[in-house]
């Protein structure tokens, strides 16, 4: 099978992505894995599918980790699907609906380039996440080997833990990070955010993400923490948040408001593989 | 400035292959770093280059590390580059003559596909390698934070360290490679290779690339690793060569007959770039 693709980065956050509107696509999990291969593949943390929407959104669009398991939602991954369908010509529009595992959202291509998405609504109860706890607590003590931790925990569609940290570059993001994925009580495991605040409009945030590890910069990862961190009354409603790969602006009025993410989205470069 | 470019690989080293004798290239340390990256450029260990001979030779090839530095010689690379000119249809010989910075090398394409490549004459004189050491020796002691280490020492165009160890997935690859890497008697730095004895014609090898760290599979490294194992009595003259990233057969003579080396070479990808 012959796929032309696009590799784009969003802060160093890194997707093939490919046109399955124009060309068939059906990949399973193997054929993704090797996709995924920085040596003997493309290389790359995300899998993004552009395919026809099934409702009334304008396009439909599916996400697959390294690992060649799909997940609901990528933050970085949505504004560099934005750029795509634009630069490929598949929509006109500047505001675009698209469906996702966890529902439509409309993301909105600025003049500069940039991308906000309206990230959708942040959903706290355990259940909804899905996270063990009796009930809805700005934070949860966490059993680890050793000693416990103290995470906050939201859906961003997917499931994240937050810990908000003295010294970001100092959390131990792979090993207890990795710990915190597959917890028990996260039964689909968990994004997990190190959040490091460094004033009331600015955080540095670094991310282990699930069936990826440390990325350079999560989407829906810098959206939980600056959520968190506003539910948790440490932030004012938009706020700047660097991540190693780059910066995001993230805003959120809080209650029932949709979560606005900003950021840029690059295209690296045009391939096609013989799969 | 436009860039066709080919993503190929050798047992996992990975290249991206640049075409210039039909595209006119001329790439900075900075934009040779950008392509190398993984996440914001194509991603490999090193950048091949395809240029007009100068000589009487088919081609002249040059080789980048991802660090930008260029480098005299890599095995897996010179593989990919006969692959190349063939598929590319720059050339129709199945024995090409290839400028290096180290010489004329002469690469055969096999009938499956695998090249073999005359990989040139190894080279023990200290001063030629080069190593500063008194006088030539099988091993040498190396002297290292903590305490010495027993290497040898031989150049295939690029200068190499050999360790006899027991248990290569157990080796210190990454730590003890790194220093004795840039150890201050290396001038120009060294490959790293830490090669078990499975028996007289089988060895297991990993090795730490000058530049590049930890690969999956290192050419000049494999004949390196052979030559030293045959010279020290441990080896037949064509020897299995099992790395992380596959197999390769390694032959040598002895005295001052040419390495030959055989193995894969595989097109990942097409694609264009805007650098």
């Amino acid at each position: 099978m012959k796929l032309k693709f696009t590799k784009m980065q969003g802060l160093g956050n890194d997707f093939v992505v490919l046109d399955g509107i124009n060309q068939a696509i059906t990949l399973d999990r193997e054929q993704i894995r090797k996709l995924a291969d920085r040596h003997f593949g493309i290389g790359c943390d995300q899998l993004l599918l552009v395919e026809k929407a099934e409702g009334q959104a304008d396009f439909r669009y599916r996400i697959f980790n390294a690992d060649g398991g799909e997940v609901e939602q990528c933050g970085n991954g949505a504004r560099c699907f934005v750029r795509y369908v634009h630069d490929h010509g598949l929509t006109q529009k500047n505001e675009i609906r698209i469906e996702t595992l966890s529902g439509v959202i409309s993301p909105h291509l600025e003049v500069n380039g940039n991308v906000t998405v309206n990230m959708g609504k942040p959903i706290f109860e355990p259940e909804a996440i899905p996270f063990i706890a009796e009930k809805r607590a700005l934070t949860y003590p966490l059993e680890l080997p050793g000693q416990p931790v103290t995470i906050s925990a939201v859906s961003m569609g997917n499931p994240h833990a937050v810990r908000v940290v003295p010294d970001v570059d100092n959390a131990p993001v792979d090993t207890e990070g990795a710990l915190i994925e597959s917890h028990p009580r996260f039964p689909k495991r968990v994004n997990v955010g190190y959040l490091q605040v460094l004033g009331r409009t600015h955080i540095k945030l670094r991310v282990f993400e699930r069936g990826a590890g440390e990325t350079l910069a999560c989407g829906t990862g810098a959206c939980a923490a600056v959520v968190v961190g506003i539910d948790l009354g440490l932030l004012d409603h938009q706020v700047k948040v660097s991540t190693r790969g780059g910066e995001l602006t993230i805003s959120w009025q809080g209650n029932d408001e949709p979560v606005w993410m900003t950021g840029p989205a690059v295209t690296v470069f045009e391939g096609e593989i013989n799969l």
